[in-house]
């Protein structure tokens, strides 16, 4: 008996990631794909290398989705995710959601981010942040799990291995990341553009980038306190791919060793997390296409500083295969079932 | 009457690149071109797109070198520029180092980070470090010119001026600097194969680049005091550019109008320092195959911090570019000559 | 007494590059720019690292153009094109045209490659197809200069020389041609976005490219006889370049030498044409950012057929350093000023 | 039970493709991977994205070999594999090589091709060209399988089918392939740094490719009767990834619709072959880490000629994949297991 699910708002590269991977998960069967620009074409005409699937885009229908899923992954913009969350909850439908709709639980900080008010604050309170790392447990139980972004993935997860541990402090953390262009979405955007972005490096939302909160937010539960990032991202000349290197302040008596065994324990036993050894660093090429976070790390005893390195596939680990992850907690099987 | 050069170690891609310059500089003469691994070949052989210049390359040898060149440019690795600066500067021949050899003023920081002891000890107090916006009028008298770094061009230039404007603190400065493979060198090596770079983004040599000292060095003039950086160069799929990301602890009441008005005074005359308005950030494809220097800043007032953000081409105002624009100044030619 | 230009449709690629180069020419002026969908913003804005060009984009205008400008270069889609090309030639100003308005001498071929009537068949007889290679007196005395387009000028140079030398069929050419996605155009779409160009080669408008009737018309001048040519376009991601291989039946008789002579012959005194010595082929990496055209060749003597391999800048020789050129002619400047 | 299998050559991209798709076949284990230049260091230390498998390169050693495994994989260069191929065939292990020792069938055109006596001519008659789609029966029962090469596999597929359909003429082919740099080889050299290979297109070994021979061999087999190809291979920056353009003369009465259908019934059943409706054509992208080979076509009525366009990922279908494609055929597994 597989499970049904529905993929709403498939045509975007998070879509696309989506497709890709559920069509080879053994116990889920893809019932419906919506796409508003795209409906009526047929899976073979918009993403070719995924012609085997036999599926056609439709307009997007909530009760026509209730009827035939039991789940349901929004790959939405953030505010029109919850629009269909509230009537798909409601109906039963247990819900992936890959927008930033309910990844904050200050709803302030929803409205300062994105510029007006949450459009569904009653469904708050339910929603599990969608990290399984940190998560696993309340996963198990979620009707509405709200995925990370894809640069919070690739900084909360080395990021709060040391904060919980303890060696470096909650203040003055420095994050600079670099994103892959399909983290841009499949848009037609001149900033986007193959000619604008090749021999191209640069910073952009530099002060108040939303994926802001949510990075604070989830590290305030490792270190118990308030958190406070000051967080650069830059757009890079590669597909797929986020590198995030976070810069602590360590407390005293911090050493490599202490670092390693940090993100050892957290980690030494998650599939989907690789600990490079001392003295080695992280490199997107090596999550490519794959769900694993790899992390790296280097302690600089001039400065008492930490220095935390991490890559990710920003679709796979960073939206649509760490969705299926989650997935996979909340329907009971085996966590790595269809990832890599 | 033209000034003769020779370039010594003209078949890496500093060589190339003051090649591709020195051919158009009105006031010029390329009269010797060496490489030990090339010598014999033509030009043609080795860089298709120079095939206009007729040269070969030669064997190094400093005695020809001196009989028939008034400078000399050093495209070699450390170590090896300071035996050949020894004989030529005897000689008379005027001397612009791209090496690393004559740039940092403390032996024990050369030794610390190059592993060995000075090669020629007695050249460092006439050494010149090759920065015009700072040193222009040391330079003009100089006959021995440290050209810096790429990264430290990058890097020293937007720091200075918000340094000397004491708008922030010269302690806990992270640099974030991403590299175009470029700067690895024109030799052969796995890791900058384009198979290995092409979708790679990762951090290097983290927490000791040979690049810091020289950067805390220049920096400290500027600060008037001591400087501390952590200093982090990661490695990205670009041939040509370094964009550095500068985060700076600020004073208090500093706004961004302050930020722009000390880089405006200290570069508003500059040819080569394009100051962007607050807002915008520095892209290296701006720069690419210019000697300009992009810079841009934003301030973050939820934590005080002082965020730049500068592009350079790294052969360009990086290495080569920068050894003219140095050469103009030595030879009293307008400092823009053969120059973009 | 410097000639004054404007370049209408300077937002684009073409207009960027043609900015690029003109803001350096010594006998130049750019006294308007202009752009529908920009007017209003000033160079700064849109280019960043043009912005030592004080210079704002205006709405076009032909009667300002008109009262200002000696000459205007014409960077906008076919169609409207003549428009403009209309009441600017009979206010006497000389026009380098980048579309492909001009470039056709028969009606039907326009018609039946663009879709529409031709809007200004009065003007074609006047027109001279901007190779200076090829048309050098005629451009002396031109008031429309057709320049071509970038396919053609990479296939014309390298085969007309073979075939004015009787060495080939004019029958039976394969032409597999790659492009940099700066040739798509500065513009908004799916297609050409970093995501979906890079990691990728496809051809497109494998039978009936518009530049295909361009070709044949040049070519049969040279071979005094019609010309038939299959012509597959490729897009590869790079952002300039273009790189042609020509395939042709050579006639009994050809060696190597023979086909260097040729070549030789045509452009051995052409400042922006590099023939290779045999066995070295074409590398658009050779040409970037510069207006030359690199022409490497082989024989194939088991199937008696010559391949031609030719390198271009898309932007510079392929489309605003060649109308460069032309106006150089044109106005009676020696014709490299300006240009690399 | 497992088949067990040995990598002979290992650290190479082809050996890192294997122990890729290897590590996830459900029914195979590695017992052994060699590695010269690498014995001694662990999988983590060379591919630390493959650092989940607790292996450690070794030297090669035909005894140690042929206990362990039931069948090897040699990604060894040619020549060199018929070393070890000898040996372990006598010693009963069944051999999958990606070499080129075993792909043709003539000496003499070894010889002509790699210059020197084929060392093993003994074992060329027991060899079976590894094309599954071509060879599939033979496979079952052989012992000594030769892996075609990248460029070879993309040609013949859709070649083949447009022969042994009679639509094309045998003679006055042009195949233009462009390869991504990964076909070099993960080896040190000048020609495939990053640098040299980023915004450069360029052909090579236009007229005597080593992979030509294997192509007309080959062909020869499905038009029933000698074939000749003008071969003509680029590199382009990408890193996997092959796309070749075959342009073939049409015999009368050929239309879209005849092509579409040769395809179709060669075809329509294969796990591993995309046949694209007429219109679309192939783009490496769509085939990035898959086994597939996607192929498209058109028709140009004014030359009468059959335009071919097919594209593989020239590490997994152009060599490792398709390696396991074979040998799932000769030990009776489902074809398509281990593989996407």
């Amino acid at each position: 008996m597989k499970t049904k699910v529905a993929i709403v708002g498939a045509a975007g590269y998070a879509g696309e990631e989506l497709l890709r991977l559920l069509s080879r998960h053994p116990h889920v069967e893809i019932v419906c794909i919506t796409s508003r620009s795209n409906a009526g074409q047929s899976i073979a005409k918009v993403f070719p290398k995924l012609a085997d699937l036999d599926l056609q885009f439709v307009q997007p229908d909530t009760a026509t989705i209730a009827e035939s899923a039991d789940a349901a992954f929004l790959a939405l913009p953030h505010g029109l995710a919850a629009e269909y969350a509230v009537p798909l909850l409601k109906a039963g439908v247990k819900l992936l959601d890959i927008s930033a709709d309910f990844r904050l639980r200050s709803l302030d900080d929803y409205e300062n981010y994105y510029g007006e008010p949450h459009p569904a604050p009653q469904l708050l309170d339910s929603a599990v942040y969608g990290l399984p790392e940190k998560n696993r447990s309340k996963l198990a139980h979620a009707a509405l799990v709200a995925c990370p972004g894809c640069y919070p993935t690739s900084i909360i997860l080395p990021t709060a291995a040391v904060l919980a541990a303890g060696l470096a402090s909650p203040q003055g953390i420095t994050v600079c990341s670099m994103s892959g262009v399909s983290g841009a979405g499949r848009k037609a955007a001149l900033p986007f553009l193959f000619a604008e972005c090749n021999e191209s490096v640069r910073p952009y939302n530099i002060v108040r980038h939303r994926h802001l909160p949510e990075i604070e937010q989830e590290l305030a539960d490792s270190a118990q306190t308030s958190v406070t990032i000051n967080f650069i991202p830059h757009l890079v000349p590669v597909t797929r791919g986020i590198h995030s290197t976070i810069v602590l302040n360590a407390v005293d008596g911090v050493d490599p060793q202490r670092i390693q065994s940090a993100l050892q324990d957290a980690y030494g036993d998650e599939p989907f997390v690789r600990v490079l050894p001392h003295g080695s660093l992280a490199d997107t090429k090596n999550v490519t296409m794959t769900n694993s976070c790899e992390i790296g790390f280097d302690y600089d005893p001039r400065n008492q500083r930490i220095i935390l390195s991490s890559a990710i596939d920003n679709l796979t680990k960073g939206a649509s295969g760490q969705a299926i992850q989650c997935m996979n907690v909340m329907f009971g099987y085996p966590e790595t079932t269809g990832l890599i």
